[in-house]
This record gives structure tokens, C-alpha cells and sequence, in this order.
């Protein structure tokens, strides 16, 4: 095995660039801006490689994801698919505004032109690692230096919810309401018989405060010693959110983004000092410094669909590690391909101290053969070749079918789906309480 | 290819760690607190997995880190080969001041028990990254994301430095003395010819500063509009600093550790605006903070000995992104193992924008079969599987045997070797001038 080397290797190159835009499922769970759709839009991207091997990606489906998605997939072609760091470079140029508000696929922050191409751009990443790992042979936490753990813990996500869609044509559900205190322990106890889940995250901003203060009260007394969240999007005032902070102080893990600027984040955190976790006002590389100078955030919530992918979520980490910050995912309704992508990169960050969110269990469609399961609250690792999931054909063909005939709901707005079921209904804007 | 894909794939698991202490030939170069020894140690280290095939890794050899690695390698036998990340935890423990002064090997800031741990470390990952790069029929660089340039660009590293060594059995070099401008030049020139270095950096802090200022001076004459650089190993006062650099802006890309103190060089960046790098007061995770916080560093020196690896190199990287502060590469006396896997890594970096130093050009022995060239100041990275070198058994052997027959030498003291020239001759501590 000594014997001189020097045989160049070389790896295929990529083919086809699919892009199937999906419609699935989502149930009616509440957030500050207001309701999910009963479909929401989801980006299906397959690689292909020489030789045939398929690689699956997965990020938002709005029409200016899938636009760029569309623009930016023919600079793939005829790449190596282990040039996987030259992905993050594709299509870069001087990034302006599209949304200053956050914007209702994600509540992320402003959107800006390089977080819409970042979160192509991730899709394309995961599915060249997945058609990689499957060339190789080996799972795609080993192309991310390898699993340091088995399974990856998340948190059961908790939501208000309505019992049902305002509209005909919603695929219904079976988690019913949650609207008080003892409907969102009743869900909580339900995510725990489906998953097991070891920590609860509850999304608020939909409630006056001091219910969703009750109902994580309700929830420490249901599970004692469970670490628990609460998530209002950065829609209280400061005076709000330090009133908050001040009840839930040593009852909730972590208050995650309870205001919308890094000066009232860093400020509800020096008065209060009450650990803070932000998937909004840190959503991009040029957002770290400000909120780490302003000591405004103590845990990141990463998300490889933000930030470019999974080396980018590694790096990602890496600042974290230097700044002596916590790390968690984020999470947005999402599908199986993206659930197997945050357990790789997961499992290979020392670090992770606090269990992910996923939207998961609420989606009850899938594009991949097998489901994702949850045993403890945690997915375990794959060490399949590549991702491990198998794209279900005839369901993403349906999906898109969906996507096809309801043209729109092609672009997901919470508010246009609170009006429907209550004409006249406005976004309440940020700070709502 | 899309087929249910549910196979575990088993990587190999390491069998053995091979240990080589061995000395090298090394010129005498001059620096602020003596002068390299005639043989320096070096640690060579291979990394055999199932079916046979060995990876190889380079690291300092002097006794502290050869004892740590032999007290750390039993704990690689029987990991996977892909269990890269988990090489960091390794003998994690508490850690202790080896010595508050740069050690000799290396001029790294003060060295710690943790910093012997990652630089042994930093061993086996390369040799376990090469063993897996073998196995898998991929480069290193293809399993940190692949490539992203095709030659790596290295700095012509200049030295003060004598004709010859002033003991006997010395291995003798045809390098000639420098020890004024124009020696400087006349070296420069050679390695010109010898690797076509588009850049140059003086290893300063040996003769007073004006003479020093007039080197470089003198190389910008010579070498007009390349990149220059200037490292007196944090050897000058603040004041002396300052002096240098407002005579140097201008004329140095960047001026390399001036002073030895986060606060002296803040304050030199501070009062005159030059680019400052480091590879001393930024040499671990946890002095990262207090240096950019202070902004005492605009461009810092990675070396994938002290970090603790290739992935660790590429953290580095990701924490100098999100601060806005260059990247560049330390160097030490290494061979080819170590030279090939700094190219590796940083054939991986996109934002790698400054050439990186290595002593390469000094060393007259190898371990590896074929010694790496330089073109136009740069290395071709190999596509070959693994690191893409191979080790030279015989020359391994030769060496130990010196190892074996120099115990005197098995510690690199710069200072010891120039008290041999000149007896009486002290420490002149830091600052010196
Ligand atoms: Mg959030
Ligand atoms: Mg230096």
C-alpha cells in the first residue's frame, strides 16, 4: 500500500440538474404574522452524476427560491461533484434588500438577494455530498469528517394551533387545537407518546404574553426538569420581552429572539441575563460580529439552508466554538431530505449542546420511501451511503401536481391565510405585544 | 441507482500508529533567540488501517510531544479511519504552562499542554485523512470539500543566516551567508531561481531594526511591487514597533508580530494603520477573542501543527471570515508530509488570499520518495489518493539513527546552539530591541 501513487483520481461530473417545485401539506399552526397554509411550497433538487447516481437536495420552493434555483443549477453542470467548495461561490454577487420584514418563509430576518442564493445553493451542496457519499460508498457525515455521535436530539416543536384549516380543499390533521395552556400540554404530551422528545420549544408571539408564560408554566409543571423554549420571533417590545425574561428566568432553557434588534437582544440579556437564541438577527456571516460584540446572542441557531449548507453550518459552528457560543438548529417546515442533511452535519459538530428543532412531525407527506423516525427524542445517524433516504417518485410528482393546480399558494404568506379565515385580518407588525 | 439504499458501510479501523522521532538537517538560520541546530527533531507518524494501507503525518519531534504522542496513539487503534472528528478529543484534560517564552520549536507564543496535545494530534488526523483518502481512491483535499485552486502559492522564506554551522558534523548547505542587505538579496535571488517566489518574508528580530528596515529596503529595490514581509518573533519594544513600522507602510504587505502583547499590537495597529499577522499571540482557540476584540490582529498565521489538524485549520478559517481578518499560513522546519498537507487544506480555503510561508526550501532530507517542487512560488496539488506522497524508508531509518546517536539534539534549543558559536551568549529575552 506503499508503492508509489500518483494515479490521478478523478470523480464524475455532474450531469442534470433537477428542480421540482412541491406543494405539501402543512397544518394550521399559529405564529406571530399569522397562519401556515394548508400547502406550502418546497424545492426538490436532484443531482445527477456520471455513471447515474442521484443525489437529493431540499430548501425553500417560493417562486424567488425556484427563480434562482432555476438560474443558478446550469453553473453545476459539468463540475466535479467533489467540488463542493467551489458551490458557495456560484452565482455571488452585491447583495440588496428583497424583504425588510421577516419574511413568512422563515421568519428569518430581512431577506436579502444572497440569503435567497445561499439557500439554493445549500440544496445543491447537500445533494452533491449525498450522489458523493453514494459514489464512495460512504455516509455523508464521513465526507464532514465523520459522526462523533449516534443520534441527534431534538426538540418536540410545539404551536398554538386551530383544529382545522379555515378552507375546504386542507388536508386535515389529528393534533387538534391548542390554544390555551392545557391544549399545548395536551399537544406537548402527544409529541412525547409520537417521539419520545426530551425538550420542548413552543412558538409564540400569537398569544398576549402572559398565556404563553402560562402555558410554559404549564408545561415545567407537566414536565419537570425538561429543558423548554419559547420562540416569539422577536415580536415583543423590549419592556415586554424583559418582563418575560423576569417570569421565565430559570424555568425556559433559552428565550429565542423575544426582540427583533440586536440592541434590545443585547439588552434584555444584560438586564435580565437570561441565555438568548436567535435564528433572525444572526441568519448570515456579516450578522455574527455586530451581535457577538453586543453580547445579544448566546446560542446560534444554525440552519445549513441559511447559511449555504453543510460545510457553511460547520463553520459556522467553528465561530460559535471561538466566541464561546451556544449552537442549535433552526428549523422550517421542511421534508426528510433536509431531516437526514441536519442529522449528518449534526452528528459531526462536537459542540451541539442544546437538541434541534424540526418542523418534521407536523408534515404528514413525505417525498422520501421511508420516513424519518423519532426513538428519545433523537434521529439516529445513517451510515448508508450518502444521505440514506430513497426519493419517492410517484409522491413528489404528485406534490407537484398540487404545485401546478394552486398556483397560489406558490408563495407562502401567513398573513393572505389568516385573512382567509378572518377578512380584514393585518399583519400585526413587529413589535406586536 | 436510486434503489432502496440501506446498506451500513464500514470504513476500516486503525491497527496500528507507527512513531519515528527522527533529525533533520537544518541551515544555520538565525533568529531572534539563537540559531536553528545543525539536526532538528521531527516526529513522522504512520497510521496503518485494515487491509493494509498507511497514512502518514509530520509533526515537531522534540521529547514533550513525542512522549504525549505515545501516550495518545493507543487511543487511535481500533477507531474508525473516518472518525476524524473525533481525533480533537483525545486526550482532552486541563490545561498547564509548559513555558511562558516562545518555545524554541516553534517561536508559538507560550506553549501549553493543550497546544502539545493538538500538535500531536494534528499528526494522526493527517495521517488518518491521508489513510482514508487512499482507501476511498480520493485526495485529501476531497475530503475537506475538495479543492478549490490548483496550486497553492508560498512566500520565498528568507533568513539571516550563516555560511555554515559552527560545529563539525554539520551537514553543509551551498546557501551561502546572509547577514546584511545584501546577502538578503543574493539569497533572495536564489530562491527566486530556485521556486520562482512571487513574495518574500525576512525572518526578523536578529540584527538591529534599521539594518533590518534596510533589508527589506533593499528587497523592494530588487524585487520591485512584490510582497514583502517582515517577522522579528514579537522581539521589538512598542516603541521599536512603531519606529518600523511607519518606516515600512508602504513597502511590507504586512508586518509579522512586532511586538509580543495583544496591547502592544493593537497599539501599532492602532497609532500607524499597517497590517499586522501573527502566528503568536493568536495560536489557539481561546486567544482568538481578546486578539480580534482588540484589534490586534488583522491577518492571522494558521499552521495546522498548532490547531490541531486540517479541519481545525479550516475552523480557523471560518472564525476569520465572519471577523473580517486574512488568512495565511505558519511554517516551521517540516518536511514533505507536513508541506503536502498544508497544501491540501489550504487548496481548500476559498478566501485564502495571501501566500503561505514554508521553511520547505531549507530542508536538504526528505521522507518522502519524491521531494514536492515549487513553480512560480507555487505547489501543484496532487489529485493523487490520499496526501499523494510516499514514504522513503530508508531515509526514515537513516534519520532515526541519527535520533538515536544525537540524544543532545533530540530538543531543538536555539539558544544551546548559538552558545556553542559563542559561549557566554545569553537569552536576550523578548523584547530585544
Ligand atoms: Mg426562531
Ligand atoms: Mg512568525
Amino acid at each position: 500500500m506503499n508503492a508509489e501513487i500518483r494515479t490521478d483520481t478523478t470523480l464524475p461530473t455532474i450531469t442534470e440538474v433537477r428542480l421540482t417545485p412541491i406543494l405539501i401539506a402543512d397544518p394550521p399552526l399559529l405564529n406571530l404574522s399569522g397562519v401556515h397554509q394548508p400547502y406550502t411550497p418546497r424545492l426538490i433538487v436532484e443531482v445527477e452524476i456520471e455513471g447515474g447516481i442521484v443525489g437529493l437536495g431540499e430548501t425553500y420552493g417560493d417562486t424567488v427560491y425556484f427563480e434562482r434555483a432555476k438560474a443558478l443549477a446550469p453553473e453545476l453542470v459539468g463540475q466535479s461533484v467533489g467540488a463542493v467548495n467551489t458551490i458557495g461561490g456560484i452565482g455571488q454577487e452585491a447583495s440588496t434588500l428583497l424583504e425588510a420584514q421577516p419574511a413568512a418563509s422563515g421568519l428569518r430576518g430581512a431577506l436579502t438577494t444572497d440569503k435567497v442564493r445561499l439557500s439554493v445553493l445549500s440544496a445543491f451542496e447537500v445533494a452533491a455530498l449525498d450522489a458523493l457519499g453514494q459514489q464512495l460508498g460512504v455516509p455523508v457525515h464521513a465526507l464532514l469528517g465523520g459522526k462523533v455521535r449516534d443520534h441527534v436530539e431534538y426538540s418536540g416543536y410545539l404551536f398554538y394551533k386551530w383544529a382545522e384549516h379555515p378552507v375546504e380543499d386542507a388536508l386535515g390533521d389529528d393534533w387538534g387545537a391548542a390554544l390555551d395552556p392545557d391544549g399545548v400540554v395536551r399537544q406537548a404530551r402527544k409529541f412525547f407518546e409520537y417521539g419520545g422528545f426530551r425538550s420542548f420549544k413552543l412558538k409564540g408571539g400569537v398569544l398576549p404574553p402572559d398565556e404563553e408564560i402560562a402555558a410554559i408554566r404549564a408545561l415545567a409543571d407537566e414536565f419537570p426538569g425538561m429543558p423548554l423554549r419559547l420562540d416569539p420571533n422577536g415580536g415583543w417590545t423590549l419592556r415586554t420581552a424583559l418582563h418575560v425574561a423576569q417570569e421565565l428566568t430559570g424555568v425556559v432553557e433559552y428565550l429565542e429572539d423575544p426582540t427583533a434588534t440586536v440592541a434590545d437582544m443585547a439588552e434584555v440579556h444584560r438586564r435580565t441575563g437570561i441565555p438568548l437564541a436567535t435564528n433572525m438577527i444572526v441568519t448570515a456571516l456579516n450578522e455574527v460580529r455586530p451581535a457577538f460584540d453586543a453580547d445579544a446572542v448566546q446560542i446560534v441557531l444554525s440552519d445549513h439552508h441559511y447559511w449555504g449548507g453543510l460545510f457553511a453550518t460547520r463553520d459556522l459552528a467553528a465561530v460559535c466554538r471561538a466566541y464561546g457560543r451556544g449552537l442549535s438548529m433552526h428549523s422550517n417546515t421542511h421534508l426528510g431530505i433536509s431531516l437526514a442533511a441536519m442529522t449528518h452535519v449534526a452528528a459531526t459538530v462536537p459542540d451541539l449542546e442544546y437538541a434541534c428543532d424540526s418542523h418534521y412531525p407536523w408534515q404528514r407527506e413525505e417525498v422520501i420511501t421511508t420516513p424519518i423516525t423519532f426513538t428519545d427524542g433523537a434521529v439516529t445517524v445513517s451510515d448508508a451511503p450518502g444521505l440514506g433516504v430513497t426519493l419517492d417518485r410517484d409522491a413528489v410528482a404528485r406534490l407537484h401536481e398540487r404545485w401546478n393546480a394552486m398556483p397560489e399558494l406558490r408563495d407562502r404568506d401567513d398573513i393572505a391565510a389568516m385573512r382567509r379565515a378572518k377578512p380584514g385580518f393585518e399583519d400585526p407588525g413587529i413589535p406586536k405585544y
